[in-house]
């Protein structure tokens, strides 16, 4: 067989239930034809085309091509009614177009088209998401996936917490959840990192964008952790963070360009003279925002984000980068062990690597002024 | 009923199949718990919940509580093989990464959404594609999904050409295709309209970064169709292109810097004063490699791109903008239209206007030298 098929093992046996699956959709082929074809007995075109052992894999092999040579494709609904499985999984996420996410998924389809999976796209609604009112329907996701894969996903949210009584593998991106497997990287550290560098150049009124003031973080802890990172950092270098420079921003550029104006113009507060961004986007606004106040990058202003984006080098821009996808990727790989394995296993969460990238949008205090 | 449900009307009518169809699930709650609750018939439990008619709106309504409160939800996979129906749209694209698809899927999950569809994704290989090899199994597609939204796809590739064969509508986004929907820009429209620019800014050397040498543009024509008006306005307004100015680029970030010091590099040939680029990625590498040969922006070089990027405007570039979240809307809005409309419609290309946006990296020829 030379095409990859999405339903690798589980296909009709030409039950009742499959044939009423194939009905509806007017194919003339069955199993019947595919042994005819290919010379064995209906069942043993059942048995090989449904991975069942006890077919010697020259037989599977001539069944596979006997049946791709007729056309003959299983129904996956009926393959799901007989099998419980669905052959997909799905994928939470709150923005598609957000590189954060895209990126993830971009990774994590990789993989799962590689293993026969399809992929379902659900969107989750966030409170700061303009469009709102869309809600997770989480009892119709579980009859509709093996598996799925949730993308820093407000998990306090009533209709996700539901996921976790689905009784189907969840494994989660960038946020850990008690009970759940997942792939994230150490967010206070990348804030320690991000902040350290800073100090290192002599910086010592450093704001942080990403406060979260609820409504623009969505729930999750991505951004808290970052700055809790930042403030140990900060104490440890014997600085108290003067809380006038933290900026609400969200992950946006829209965000951190709002940040970066409005800590400009605070009466009686000193400007900082370095931003730790909690995200490349927050940082392509807070310098995009810089410039159009005449501001130098970084002779006035050192900005640093988190991320790695893959623009982030147009801008010069020094981060903390994370393999985004490769977080997709193995999240991936975690959900395909569950589903395929043997049997339940517990709970692992993987933490993957961090890279403080320096460019030129960081520099030393007071050099250029 | 508070929530959306993906699978609105066609549900369970507690035939032998859909009692299969929840047992691997193990869902203990059945249409008859269902009439028990509301104290409804089965039949007209089963009638209210697949919308069928000869039922009361109250009486609909009171039974979808009554399902709800119990957490009845029908098993898609018996849904589809009573219906036909599986309540889901297939996207086929290059790359969910890629700006211009993430912003397109989003725009179309927006609408798949508010009907309450869900949306499968299926990634497509590309010649340019570094990952090759995944290829569209079109027939396990038609059987998964109602309809199906192609996005930039190279349909001469065999294997896509038979999604025209599969009997579901099938809506491209980007590139017309005969016999089937689409929504897309007047490309040709949008060379010419960038080229307008640059020669009314008195530019009369000007390359082209997005040519095609086959194995870049990923065989749709959207890249020929901008290079094609770009020529038909040179030759306009008297000029005749020059070849040694056409550069492949594709349509990425990569592309564009590596074209923008080949047509520095070559030997005996006048640079140009302004590039027209096939995209704002491409634009957006150009403009980053002209920095770091220490040209100046638009003094010794003019860019312009073609998209309206959600960054374009961080780096002022100036861009033939198109609404992307609008074509995958419009693309979506078609494909349910087919789907749930009284009979087969004729095939409908939308194309949607393009708009010049002027900003800081095209300027007057040799103002600021």
């Amino acid at each position: 067989m030379s095409e990859p098929e999405p339903p690798a093992s589980p296909v009709t046996n030409g039950s009742p239930a499959a044939e009423i699956g194939s009905l509806p959709l007017g194919s003339p082929i069955g199993i019947v034809e595919v042994a005819a074809a290919s010379g064995f007995s209906p069942a043993t075109v059942s048995r090989a085309l449904r991975g069942l052992p006890g077919v010697s894999a020259s037989t599977r092999v001539a069944v596979e091509k006997a049946a791709a040579t007729l056309g003959y494709f299983p129904s996956p609904s009926a393959s799901a009614l007989i099998t419980g499985r669905t052959n997909t999984f799905g994928i939470v996420a709150p923005w598609v177009s957000r590189w954060f996410f895209s990126a993830v998924i971009d990774g994590a389809q990789e993989v799962f088209g590689a293993a026969g999976y399809d992929l379902l796209l659900y969107p989750v609604a966030t409170p700061s998401d303009p469009r709102g009112g869309y809600v997770i329907n989480s009892r119709a996701i579980g009859k509709r996936v093996d598996g799925l894969l949730a993308l820093n996903v407000p998990l306090m949210d009533s209709s996700l917490h539901s996921l976790q009584t689905l009784h189907i593998p969840v494994v989660t991106v960038g946020t850990a959840v008690q009970g759940l497997s997942g792939v994230l990287v150490d967010n206070e550290q990348v804030g320690r990192a991000a902040t350290r560098h800073l100090l290192a150049l002599g910086h010592r009124r450093i704001a942080f964008f990403g406060d979260d003031d609820g409504s623009h973080t969505d729930g999750f802890t991505v951004a808290t952790d970052r700055a809790r990172g930042f403030e140990l950092e900060m104490r440890d270098a014997g600085l108290e963070p003067d809380p006038q420079l933290f900026q609400v921003s969200g992950f946006s550029i829209d965000g951190g360009e709002a940040a970066l104006h409005r800590v400009f113009s605070q009466p009686g507060v000193a400007p900082p003279t370095a931003i730790f961004a909690v995200s490349d986007e927050v940082a392509m606004g807070a310098i995009y925002a810089a410039r159009s106040r005449g501001l130098s990058v970084p002779g006035d202003l050192s900005i640093i984000g988190v991320d790695g984006h893959d623009l982030s080098y147009l801008f010069d821009l020094s981060t903390v980068a994370q393999p985004v996808k490769d977080q997709g990727r193995i999240a991936a790989r975690l959900l395909l062990e569950q589903v395929t394995g043997p049997g339940p296993r517990p709970p692992s969460v993987v933490s993957v690597g961090t890279e403080l990238i320096r460019r030129g949008t960081t520099g030393p205090l007071g050099v250029a002024r």
